[in-house]
């Protein structure tokens, strides 16, 4: 399985204009199953009921992210910076394919509910009994347990770690390249050329050419403007909230003893967390819409009608909050009130905070997980980037909560509701009239 | 539910950087389910096993089309060429968004197995007991029925109709530019302000004025070109020939009384062919792909592996002949020394030609179907457009025939089977060793 | 001269795809003389010696901000938020398309060391005996003066001014998207058409209605980064610095009663400080080349070689510093060293200033000459923008200093200098061995 | 001078993102004076009068080719098709780099009335008194005569020759993207870097791998809506028609010993036909803009309304003629009734064909200049394009004649002129009254 291709093979990509594979081990990876399997689930979950042209799989960015690690490889080498040996290229262009392997149907959603991680399932798939393991087997024995190392952030070279998960890594350049071309959007956009040409290895780091300042600058701003006007989207996180409702719903119904019409097979073992490597492979975004679709014409309403809402695009608004709502009195005086106009609050009650979210804007050095970005300076030392741009600064030096209380204000309008509590609500939810 | 908005919508396009609804009536058609249904159902069909980015939707595309007429007639009206009458505006608007609606999952495959046709499915939701119906309705009682006209080429005002449907139609440059972008090629781009530009009413026809003669010939070839590089790449319609013998096999399993592990019950109405519209609207492309996962399972030998050929990409090849195929000599013998090695030839031989394709290049009206293009001359007069470029002649002047046989190489290679017969087999096929 | 045209004009335009020119007065103002001069003139001065791709030309930029100014408008329009009279919707057009007419070539080394202003000019060429003046006068007998009002600031309706010069003006969003497709670079790309979405007349002030919030941020920190890579680029300011020597020393030679190779006759008038509106008109950059061009061959060793370097891009290196050169001791110091190795400092030592630039990073209201951006919230208040947001208070809130001083290295290096003294300019210079 | 860059250097290109320098050289050669000549001279001539954002110089599309070449040279050399010796690398890349450096501004115009060749002066360039071959003249004694080979296709080596001027070279897959990105348009659009991948050495030949066909189909179609749309525009050709006769009208000046108010000291070489290459070097754009301006004041009424027509873009309108218009007997009559009305026809009427144009749209080796381009077959064969492809051969089977008689329609309606014989003259012109 080590070796190169007969013949160069690509892939016309719109973001890299093409991916080009040289590898038979990165060709053989593609045709797993467990990859092809990622081309079922969109890599922004539910941001196309935002930005319809959003319906971009995790198998177009995993490519996307080989790409990018390809690239910066082939800079070092060719401009004689730097040389991995033959065994660790494969390894980072490996992880960098493989990185999401491990991801479910709307993950974050599902992962809140049903209490798993897309990380320990990569870690599974990679070592356990999968096409992907033997592929990687093929390289030598402990390879797949590199590969899962490196995805973990515990692999002995760091540098390696850091081209994968770092605040600058192959992950978040494409990404925002990636969601900006199917959004629509222009905030993602950075010029990538120029930030591969001043990457830098600088030890064990990753450093950045200090006449990359600006380059670096517009990637975070870059990042910023996506994280608050794609990924938080309220209407996409309106969504996210049904979604995560249903699973609870329907969890919740089935440990009820409930009789469902259409057996839900499928979510089964997670509803009762004993879930096997081989059941979760079988899950993707089809299985998922296929007992949304399903759940639309069940006989519980409340989860008829959650599915209804998700699948028909009828969504929550909101109400915003500077503080956590949860801990807040007034929350559970809007459960009760809503409990006496006959809306279980339980399912039609539904908080979300940015830190819900996988994606982060960029913080120099307060949570241990991701490196930051360090400039290379002209006498050789490092200096943070923050330290030097007040644009980053600006944005790593303060959290922004923005804390949104989703609620169906159709039922509360729809003519059935005791009018002086649906009224008591509304004041309280700060409705516009 | 007519009358304007009281603020203009937008939703932000890839393509059309955004698209404005104004009236109440397109908004609310948008949010009524059979539309909704268009997010689950892929532009291309199998086009993303070829183009990883072209996973867009029909919602995607409907949305375009109806962003194109609006600027076309904004256009009109702007230049005081001319005017429609509220509801024949109303019609155009409505036309352009719903003209797809009654697409089902894969299409293509779909209908040539199940003998169903999206255009009357599309005329079925338009007039039958759905929300897009009840929407219509608003407009007046009978204005679901001149929607369905105008779709089925049968409406009183053939320039309303050629808006929808002629060689230069809102749908075609939509989809054009759409599957352009997705798939990140650079062959279906035209420009498309300077087609909206020198398009002019004239009669009862749409006619091109003679100064835009070139870029009209520019959008000819961009068809030209998408039609031979996309939509009719040989794997993508390797693809389309295993998800049609899937269908087939399913359908026979079912008909010979076959006990399936998972029971097809939504597939069943189809194969007794006595499906209802509510039935066909419940299928989309996750329900299709629900069962596809499913049949991965399945004891039955060859839907198993048909199915794992389309979930995890492990095509059939193919070998490329001049004349239609099946009414050879030799096919049936190929046929026969299919059956000598122990693979059944009605599964496993597929037979593809372009005339299967929904799209087509230019012909200058040898088919009724589509009105060909004239040009607006200086005096008046109107010239067919291949008689006066010499490009557009040369596409329409020709058709070229371009018949593909599909079989499932690795099975003949997989060391099983009689050596001399596989060898005669190969020789025949013409593969190369 | 006011009225339609009988058929809309447009012109092809990289940026904008089109320009629509529908007033006649706008189509007579392009032909007038004095605008088609702004073709022989850069739009971004010297930057086509760092950005080989910025050479295009006032004309190009002005035709830009006349085309944002009518979108603009029609949106106000269309959107029936607002409706000038015909009158002032000719002076918003009017105004954004001659805003610029009084540039001269090279204008920002031109106007220091000449002591001329554009502005100035553009007042002249507006009400005094030119081809504009004349059309603009069809309008009726004060309109000239109120296009220079508007442009000079002094219009009465602050409203109408803002549209031309406030923080969020066509003129920038224009120069922002032009000079980034022109030099190829991505730094300056926002999203104009939900900029423009967003903009609203209030009282008499262009505010920003609050869900924009975050498009404007993009749209400063994209000007930020503008600043820093493009028209502060330290090559093309070196560029500036010589060509500022070379006028200098021009000018001082006529003064010392040089007798110039090639008489200056265009330059006289300027040395004399004596200069007409129709010498001034004659001036654009093919005669400031032109010179150039000649003087590489004047007997004067300076000017010659000054013009050289220019021509030949033959540019000096700096040294960048935290405080005002001109002030310092050690600048004195160094004219010294540099006289004592044959050196003239006044033409071979050059300072530079960001604030030697007309772009600026954006200002919370310290100087009164650009509006600052309010966005309007939503119970109608305003809200200046960086009260709102961290990335522009962090732009807004502190000045950056980067002097620097620019110096012929290669003079320094050539061998025929004291090596003591060339050590210790280098040692001050820190020019790196 | 031969040998690496210790640091690669990299040019923003708005085209190809960026241009890379890795051998001392290039760079050398870029920083000669006589290629820095070429910013001062338009790629497109006279076109920014039609298409303002086309003001790119041929400095600009020189790197360009470079970069192609330097880009098809690594494919070779990665994919193991092939490898150049160092020098014949060289000289590739120099030659193109230096391949348009003979050219003189508004060449097409020039060379015509001065009976000029700008490949005459690229190889006294190469192999004069210059910079270029000082630097040239580094790499090996007869390598300044090599480079002049190659560009002059006398190189014993046909397939470096071919890289630089075939139907597909370097330099024809620059000008059509880099013409289309300045002008705006779409038309030049082409996938080059699949183009780069099918490209394969062959023997002598550059020959295309037979799957790249639709993609050279698509550049061949390009290629000839540039030349209708963009070389060839109707407005663009009587700027040019205009800048013909204003050359023609000094140099007649001239030789009957007029007294020009501004003595043409740089064209009196050329009117003298005695021009050095020092003197040919001294002329570029800013030259002859120079005296454009100049001459708008001048005392002869001919020249000084041609050059007020040139500078202030008062061009002429035309009519058209599918034959030969000098041969006609009613040109000859056209000429009279213009002498009668007082118009010298010998300024005043200008004719001009595309084959006056150096692009032409491709021909299947009609013309022995251009290697034709042969498709390489699966078994080794090569196949002529034109025969495998519908498009290529309908666009190379015919000439199309599109011949023009340029006039100025304002003299004809100055309401000087007797009138019976104006609506003679505009009869027989075809005016639309």
């Amino acid at each position: 399985m080590v070796g190169r291709l007969r013949e160069e093979k690509v892939f016309k990509d719109p973001v890299h204009r093409y991916i080009h594979v040289r590898d038979r081990l990165i060709w053989d990876l593609i045709g797993a199953s467990e990859f092809q399997r990622l081309r079922r689930i969109r890599q922004l979950g539910t941001s196309y009921v935002t930005f319809h042209g959003a319906e971009h799989s995790r198998f177009n960015h995993s490519l996307g992210v080989y790409e990018i690690m390809r690239r910066l490889l082939a800079q070092f080498e060719q401009r004689l910076l730097f040389s991995f040996s033959e065994e660790e290229r494969l390894l980072c262009l490996s992880a960098a394919l493989l990185h999401d392997i491990g991801h479910g149907p709307y993950s974050h959603s599902f992962e809140k509910v049903f209490h798993t991680e897309h990380e320990e399932w990569t870690r599974h798939i990679l070592v356990g009994d999968t096409q992907v393991n033997r592929i990687l087997h093929g390289v030598s024995s402990d390879f797949p347990h590199k590969v899962a190392a490196v995805i973990g952030k515990t692999y002995e070279n760091p540098l390696v770690t850091s081209l994968i998960s770092s605040q600058i890594d192959a992950d978040r350049m494409d990404y925002l390249l990636r969601d900006t071309y199917y959004t629509g959007t222009n905030y993602g956009s950075f010029d990538i050329e120029r930030i591969l040409r001043v990457l830098r290895p600088h030890g064990d780091k990753l450093v950045v050419k200090h006449t990359g300042m600006h380059a670096v600058e517009d990637y975070i701003a870059a990042r910023y403007q996506m994280y608050w006007q794609v990924y938080f989207h309220r209407v996409t996180r309106s969504a996210e909230v049904i979604l995560r409702k249903i699973f609870e719903r329907a969890r919740d119904l089935y440990r009820d003893g409930y009789a469902f019409q259409w057996h839900p097979v499928h979510f089964i073992p997670l509803f009762e967390q004993s879930i096997t490597l081989e059941q979760y492979l079988a899950l993707d975004e089809s299985t998922a819409m296929f007992y949304m679709n399903e759940w639309c014409n069940e006989k519980d309403e409340i989860l008829r009608d959650l599915a209804q809402r998700f699948v028909n695009r009828r969504l929550f608004k909101y109400v915003e909050y500077a503080e956590k709502v949860e801990s807040v009195e007034w929350k559970r005086e809007i459960d009760e009130l809503f409990h006496a106009v006959g809306i279980n609050p339980s399912y039609y009650l539904g908080v979300d905070s940015p830190s819900d979210l996988p994606y982060d804007v960029y913080r120099s050095g307060e949570d241990g997980d991701r490196t930051p970005i360090y400039l290379l300076m002209p006498d050789d030392s490092l200096v943070e980037l923050s330290k030097r741009s007040v644009i980053v600064e600006s944005i790593s030096g303060k959290r922004q909560y923005d804390h949104k209380l989703y609620y169906p204000l159709d039922f509360l309008e729809d003519g059935t509701r005791d009018p002086n509590i649906v009224e008591e609500i509304k004041r309280r939810l700060r409705v516009q009239q």
